[in-house]
């Protein structure tokens, strides 16, 4: 028994799963053994870090992974992309900007391009561009995105309107995913599939601290906000209009709806936060998870949990069929 | 063919659907609506008008229909809730506010208790005071709540609570639902049935003004926030802690994020709201609804809706099973 959408006989995977690119989090070792257990492993490309691409692609040889980018900040070192696209990705996925400037080069190079977004907006601009999924996320999800809405009703808002568009794309949906209910309440959403990634973070084979995944496991709903505080203290150049959704702690608590102040103290803080994030103290450093991290208990391989996402979505399309008199 | 749920069971309805206490908005007409076409009814006690809350009683009769109460406001007046329970309520909804006080009343009624809830805390809570149902409200939801958790991850995290206390209270989702999708969705998450607030405004027995239900109808997925501002101009004295989620309009430009201003010119503005209401003027007066808006196009009879979502969900469970193989 498995699951069978437009995403799985599409790109021969056995569960309609993708992992989110996790930036540094999401190396060669998560995104195979994701794909190892039937989904589609994404290398976080994040920020754009040559050498580290370089070295994660040396790991992953020819293991059949897709790569993720944030756009606006590969784009100051475009030949990443070029890097990526001769590993022949499963997938190339850009996230936060205007996709229109690498298009043409990843269609040209064969390889299928995800569009993560946020709005109605953006997935009109993913058509444009020959995007052939879009990444619908809501606000639930763990790191960067926008304010605007819930996954619940933002994947179904999205699949309305591929539909009137005539639109064959695609629809992933992101945020606030932890399981096979997650999964499955993505199907029946409208969408082709699920992007995982603050469960993904709490995996054996991530590359984050243990003391950051301890911290995740013991979240409960109200342990997460969106804020740019951990931006403005890093110096990343976030277009406006996004926030990272991650973990409340002490530095939460003392700069958020501070803003300001943090940027005219920078200096100092900032010896604090890589400080914290060298000696692994995360009341200071960040934990970037989303709302999922409520729903996460364990730390197993990401084989395995791929394996039991995909298993308990489909026990529960089968109960719910049984639900039916 | 129909779904059947622990809900559906206990309560002798043909689909998983329960109708929200809309304050004004639902009353006898519209809660009437809802059980004829296979759901769950309830009255809008709201604020606590007894001529209202009267009135809408002697229109329905011997209707199976449950009454939803705004605890803190009932509070000032509690001999509404003896006037509810004289009618012997399919169920009785507290949000809001600590259920404690008045739980006792209507268990000893007879009546199966549905408490609210925006938080662990909120349903261990219920738990205590003897629920039948905890209604698990997610920000996406309209009108008001608590900045919290989307519906996706606080629904099945409450499913897992309730599971691990060992009780076998009902669960139902609320926030961002609006369709069959929503309802199947909810059902997947761990519920064991839906609530409806938002859809239920924009029907034509539900009480609100024609140019309001306009307004909702031209709503896309970025067209509400959560906000005080209403709450301040009507001196309505709710808790902290809480906000509505509304309609962006050219009041809440003015004003959100500007709550002090606000407060202290409070009397013309104020003059202002009531004129704007009583002409329609909803770039003024408030249009209470959630992000479900953005996934509503018609103004259906509330029966035929009803049997529509439910109907659209027993398709979706039944698809989804067809896609094992």
């Amino acid at each position: 028994m498995a699951i069978s959408t437009r995403l799985t006989c599409a790109f021969g995977i056995r569960h309609p799963i993708v992992m989110a690119p996790l930036d540094a989090v999401g190396g060669a070792d998560l995104a195979m053994a994701v794909s190892r257990g039937g989904g589609l492993g994404m290398l976080g490309g994040g920020y754009g870090d040559r050498g580290w691409l370089e070295a994660e692609y040396a790991k992953a040889g020819d293991a059949p992974i897709g790569c993720g980018f944030i756009t606006w900040s590969m784009a100051r070192e475009p030949g990443l992309l070029d890097l990526a696209l001769e590993r022949r990705p499963k997938a190339l996925m850009l996230s936060f900007a205007d996709p229109e400037p690498f298009a043409r080069r990843v269609l040209d190079a064969g390889v299928p391009l995800f569009c993560q977004v946020h709005s109605l907006e953006h997935v009109r601009r993913a058509l444009d561009v020959g995007a052939s999924a879009v990444v619908a996320q809501g606000v639930e999800a763990g790191g960067h995105g926008r304010t605007q809405q819930g996954t619940i009703t933002f994947v179904p808002e999205v699949a309305d309107f591929l539909r009137n568009a005539g639109s064959d794309a695609l629809l992933i949906a992101a945020g606030g995913l932890a399981d096979g209910r997650g999964l499955a309440a993505a199907l029946m959403l409208g969408a082709d599939g699920a992007l995982f990634g603050t469960r993904y973070y709490a995996t054996r084979e991530a590359a984050a601290h243990p003391d950051a995944k301890a911290k995740l496991l013991a979240c409960s709903g109200g342990s997460t906000v969106r804020t740019t505080v951990y931006d403005i203290v890093r110096g990343k150049a976030w277009p406006d209009g996004y926030t990272a959704r991650l973990m409340r702690n002490r530095f939460v608590e003392a700069w958020h709806g501070r803003e300001n102040a943090l940027v005219s103290s920078q200096g100092g803080v900032r010896h604090a936060y890589d400080d914290a994030l060298s000696d692994g103290d995360f009341e200071i450093a960040n934990v970037t998870v989303g709302e999922a991290a409520a729903l996460i208990h364990d730390l197993p391989s990401a084989e395995d949990l791929t394996r039991r996402i995909g298993e308990e979505a489909e026990a529960l399309l089968s109960r719910g069929a049984d639900r039916l008199d």
